[in-house]
């Protein structure tokens, strides 16, 4: 579990500040709830992958609760119990902690803020490019250059038209989508080995190995079919991202499944450009998760973006702060009679809505102006000469310039 | 534990907004750590009647783990941590959850948020009244008006120095203070019950009741004595309270003592006018936490400021809204075809630094508009004619007006 110690909340506040910025001005709402769910919610919806990570527990009544690992169930439990009154789209963020009882890797721990980004009711592809844009928009206000990453996306749908073209029956297709996402993280033998178990024949196994081979659109289309929806829905979706400005962050990429058990269609994840990082964000569409809570079927689109991995890439990249820095008044003095005129000028100058900060004691003036170097960027320091005057000297510390203010 | 939907987040803001907005203004630097802390720490410092309240339970390893019911020892233990660097005074906040496992009430969740102003390393009474200030900076930016509460302070060594002088052992202080705290909650039989219990004559137990009876500073002063250093420490605070121009917010009340176990010195909680809710914020001086997690001896002094109080009285008091309502592009179009002009536009107005929400299938021109009116400030319907020339018409919909913006 990590401490965020000030000079942490720096990093932090970019990320957080860039994706509450990006979210509202793309006119997402915001929305939150407590991060202790019902296990059961958690558990009816989550993969299997997730369920043994939950960190569950039991309250001194004996209900079974748990710390969320992720905000899709809650918020389509939100979404389920007001479906009836709420406008459609929802279009919906919001920042939370997650959960996940697991080995801390880098880009891991067990706990992280996501920012989740959620559109239900709109089925269109519209859905997919707003919240892409959305977290472009966010790493680009984050000072994060284009070159640093790609989108890699797919569809699902695609995969399971390529696999009815292999005759591998529908049943069999969430299962295979599992398996096939841990291509490259575990030995090949032991995906086959899942397949076999999920029903596939050697022959559909092998066939479905070899579909995460095809490089492009075009590959896929010749054994889909021109007509293919998936493909059309893909091309639609990169025609979109286009009109946003953000066509070359994207590649399809078959690859790209995602280990979450209720995706049903388009499905995206962010890698930094050199490979060396865990998703930046991922997401996709999931069309069954609000029936699954006792919702009305509604077609949604979501994203999540944690704060651990593109912290990390932040720090390695050494980016350039992105926040203009503000201006921060220290206020000090040098006996104690100078206190009430220091406190007083302190109070008038946060009622202009400026950010001062009062030195609590009294203070030899090399001390102060050697504190205020480091920690603000302009000083006042009173003394006695200053209170018989009834002003003081406000000292810009950047520019080396100064001017009156009267003290009040 | 509380969902928050758009409609809610309204309020949550408005006092997260002002939290953040007065802590900042002074000079409070930002730090946060996680909602689940070892249990022995929660324990170690908490009193009695939080110890029965935390929502702890065990993890997979079976390691003690609870969710905070306050911020304080996670303060203390994070400084402590860092005691040899940390550049003293500490001058800290946070806006912190935390959970109580009991019944609830009005004012009382099992979990709420809480703004939490902390400053370790400054004996002074400038320390009080620098928190005192910020929390009530941060109630006038929300809007609340000062007639509406009153901050009761005391000092928890002026009960020491009264109850020496009717001859109770400082050692049946900290007993004492719990006790009296609880007067007006419980019967007065069960308070001199307590009082007996922790080793009170009868005659001392009546004296020590009796001394929440005094009513003014000057009453007390005839009991403690004439040079008092609690009475000084009062009086002085008072002073600054006058410079920073909050004098009439702050009246003397002996009966504030405080349920927490760690106070030491000043204490203070302010209240609704009427008095119909609990207390808005609270907090006080506490001198012995640091070492009681193993760091160096510190003063310090604390203020705790929950969300749920005061959503409820500004719902209560029918506050109109304070922030200025920020300016919304609804962004639609006609037909599919005008979809990528629409994209585009929207992309535009965001990269502007706008808000602009754009609606994701095309519309009919009347459910536009009268979606616009609800949603929004401000709006861009495209047609087939606006594609054709180039340009649409952005509308003010409060102002009526509207002008031409080219299409990019």
């Amino acid at each position: 579990m990590r401490d965020f110690y000030p000079e942490d909340m720096v990093l932090r506040n970019r990320i957080f500040d860039a994706w509450r910025s990006a979210a509202t001005a793309s006119g997402f709402e915001p929305y939150d709830a407590c991060v202790v769910e019902s296990l059961e919610l958690l558990k009816r919806k989550a993969g299997e992958e997730i369920v043994n990570q939950i960190y569950a527990f039991q309250d001194k009544s004996g209900r079974d609760i748990a710390l969320r690992a992720e905000m899709t169930p809650t918020l389509a439990r939100m979404v389920a119990a007001r479906q009836g009154s709420l406008r459609m789209p929802v279009k919906w963020y919001t920042i939370a902690q997650c959960f996940r009882y697991e080995r801390m890797t880098r880009g891991r721990k067990r706990e992280h803020y996501q920012l989740n980004l959620d559109i239900v009711g709109e089925e269109s592809v519209a859905g997919e490019a707003e919240v892409l844009y959305t977290a472009i928009a966010a790493l680009r206000a984050m000072g994060v250059p284009d070159e640093a990453y790609k989108v890699r996306l797919s569809n699902r749908a695609l995969l399971s038209e390529l696999l009815l073209s292999l005759h591998v029956e529908e049943k069999f297709h969430a299962g295979a989508f599992i398996a096939l996402d841990k291509k490259g993280k575990i030995p090949r033998e032991e995906i086959e080995q899942i397949l076999r178990e999920e029903g596939l024949t050697d022959e559909a196994c092998a066939a479905a190995f070899n579909l995460m081979d095809i490089r492009t659109l075009e590959e896929a289309e010749q054994i889909a079919g021109a007509d293919s929806p998936a493909i059309r829905r893909i091309r639609e979706l990169f025609d979109l991202l286009e009109c946003y400005g953000i066509r070359d962050q994207a590649v399809f990429d078959i690859s790209v499944v995602r280990g979450l058990s209720y995706y049903t269609g388009i499905v995206f994840e962010a890698f930094d450009t050199k490979g060396e990082f865990r998703a930046i964000f991922g997401g996709g569409r999931y069309d069954n998760l609000l029936t699954a809570v006792g919702g009305k079927p509604a077609s949604a689109v979501g994203l999540g973006f944690g704060d651990v991995v593109i912290g990390e890439i932040i720090q390695a990249l050494q980016l350039p702060d992105v926040r203009p820095q503000q201006e921060k008044i220290l206020v000090g003095y040098m006996h104690d009679e100078q206190r009430a005129a220091a406190t007083r000028l302190t109070a008038h100058l946060r009622g202009e809505g400026r950010i001062a900060d009062l030195r609590l004691r009294p203070q030899k003036p090399k001390a102060f102006f050697s504190l205020a170097s480091e920690t603000a960027t302009a000083a006042v320091f009173i003394g006695p000469d200053d209170v018989a005057s009834g002003k003081a000297r406000l000292k810009d510390l950047a520019a080396r310039t100064e001017r009156d203010i009267p003290l009040v």
